[in-house]
């Protein structure tokens, strides 16, 4: 998308065999686009939680691969830099699914070929991203356009959002953004009511910035206004993302998602989660029950960081000394609340009958018992 | 409540002639206890939120009257420190309700007579909403016990609380807060989740400090979380204040309750609201329809204030420049989201039929159509 009126992606290869991010740690207030080097830069780059978003620490690191290579290509280096790399998020899924697929393409290759095919494959990746998020975003616009007519075509189109399921997150486009980026393309009248989401603020600080940048009108809100604006008739539609999705539909997404869907549900807005299929996990089907919900930490709650009217990052302290904290990453939307899902295979149902319907083939295995 | 130890008033008469307040903008970080000694000082203390909450800052009024009678007891003094505390909250409805209740008592008396008089016209204020306060404490105190007893008397019984509705919005104990305090210094094992409350944070910097100052174990929450700690069976109830509620039992109380209110009702959780009676709006049915909701600056959502690690305090920017902001103050939870309502008389039904049986001499009123 674009980021002072000229097209970025949120990772990419520079010709001299260096790869450039943008590091997310100063967003909203500087564009800082540090070159990686080396295997160590890279794996502190997702460690530090300059590059964040699953799909985005997967491409990173298959990049971090490369540069891990430049220096030896080795049965032992290709191990070691497997291993530096999962470890900056070891429960990251993207992550271990990327290194691993990566690890399959170049240890039956000879140390000679590595590197290149290492860089061809990290190229891959990023561009397979990217084309399923553009192929979400195209599902996504034709239910912006249907919102948009039932609207009568007058007015901004009314859309939430919660936390940063944007380009930021992917490679490109994002997922629950991506239509909202070809809509305002094709000059859909679009205004987003953006979460500022609450305790890492990623709406206020990473989804603001990337709407400001590619021009989409938009009004940063407190978690707590949404319903408030439902209640109004101030949103026609919600889209969110998800970090994963049960066989019967369930959406764990960041926290406070759940309240969103109730508001809608409760004022007739229709409320649909966009994710790539990978996302969705087969096994599990009642979301609230078997979804483990992480415990992250407590001052994420207690200090917020921002800019100081000198332009220096601060971070301050809103809480008392001595008053405990509590901080759930990830809340689980029922199925029941949801509109429908956007997938890169097309629109469904929030059941198990819907996604089966675009992922015929898990019909077979459930079939077979696998 | 305690500060410290020792027990505290959000306001108080000192015997040499002027008055102590608690300056609530160092708080949660400092206890700063400043005497007013003018006029100017009693307007400046309200119109920079040094107090807030509607009770207290009628009784701050009030005795500002007193300091201003200290210098000179004329009617255009009289008049004159009555129009400027008006002036610092224009909109505050019990700000003028003190004003003028004290300026009926004051006016008729010769000049001489009204120094004495508005000093116990005052502390007769702060006593009268001591009383309305305890007296809903008392009323809610037995639905906690009852929560209690429903739990089988195991483990924390577990409240969550949104924004501040405790003693320092008031002179004293508070409204939603008052049942808890209560049931805290009877022994019943509480614990309180404390929404944070953005954009202004009263849950994380003044709910945490009074709950923690006077020993009560609580934890704070972002206000995205409330939802799946319901989900979790992790909330036995729920109370919040109101800043004014509809004849038929609608509330407007702080931004992102109604939120927390939907959540309650999914999941089963009793959903209380706390209200001294003068918050009651007769003429007003159709909170959602009929109440304005208040925008409020912008900064609150774009800055969030709190301490360096050096101690000072600062202020720092989450959001991007060029984004826009909307920053909506309160909402409206439908009176069917709202389990009971407990006033200063006791606990009624969240409807009209609930609201007349508690003050039957609003049914005479309807009859007659005034």
């Amino acid at each position: 998308m674009k980021v002072q009126g000229r097209a970025m992606r949120s990772v990419w290869a520079e010709p001299e065999g260096t790869v450039g991010i943008i590091d997310q740690t100063h967003l909203p207030h500087a564009l800082v686009t540090p070159r990686l080097t080396t295997l160590a830069e890279a794996a502190h780059a997702i460690r530090a939680m300059r590059v964040r978003g699953a799909p985005l620490i997967g491409v990173v690191a298959a990049y971090g691969v490369c540069l891990a290579l430049r220096e030896d290509t080795s049965d032992a280096a290709l191990t070691h830099a497997c291993q530096t790399l999962q470890a900056t998020r070891p429960t990251a899924v993207n992550l271990a699914w990327a290194l691993e697929g990566l690890r399959r393409v170049l240890q039956p290759l000879p140390p000679a070929e590595r590197l290149a095919a290492a860089w061809a494959h990290a190229a891959a990746l990023a561009d397979e991203d990217v084309a399923i998020n553009r192929a979400i975003g195209e599902h996504g616009l034709g239910l912006l356009r249907e919102a948009w007519a039932r609207k009568g075509r007058q007015g901004p189109l009314n859309v939430l959002t919660h936390c940063n399921a944007g380009w930021l997150a992917t490679v490109d486009w994002g997922t629950a953004l991506a239509p909202l980026y070809l809509a305002h393309d094709e000059g859909l009248p679009l205004h987003v009511w953006v979460d500022e989401t609450r305790p890492r603020n990623q709406g206020a600080s990473l989804t603001a910035w990337e709407l400001g940048q590619h021009g989409v009108p938009h009004t940063v809100i407190a978690d707590n206004v949404g319903g408030h604006l439902m209640q109004h008739g101030q949103v026609d539609l919600c889209i969110v993302g998800t970090d994963r999705t049960t066989a019967r539909g369930d959406v764990a997404n960041k926290i406070g998602t759940y309240l969103k869907a109730l508001a809608a549900k409760d004022n007739g807005v229709p409320f649909y989660v966009a994710l790539p299929s990978p996302t969705i996990d087969w096994t599990i089907h009642d979301g609230v029950r078997d979804i483990p919900i992480e415990q992250r930490d407590g001052r994420e709650v207690t200090d917020v960081s921002g800019r100081l009217p000198d332009g220096a990052l601060a971070t301050v302290r809103v809480t008392p000394e001595g008053s405990p904290v509590a901080n759930y990453g990830f809340d689980v939307t029922p199925a029941r609340l949801v509109t429908a899902l956007v997938t890169e295979r097309g629109v469904c149902a929030a059941s198990e009958e819907g996604l089966l319907s675009l992922f015929p083939e898990r019909r077979a295995a459930k079939g077979t018992g696998t």
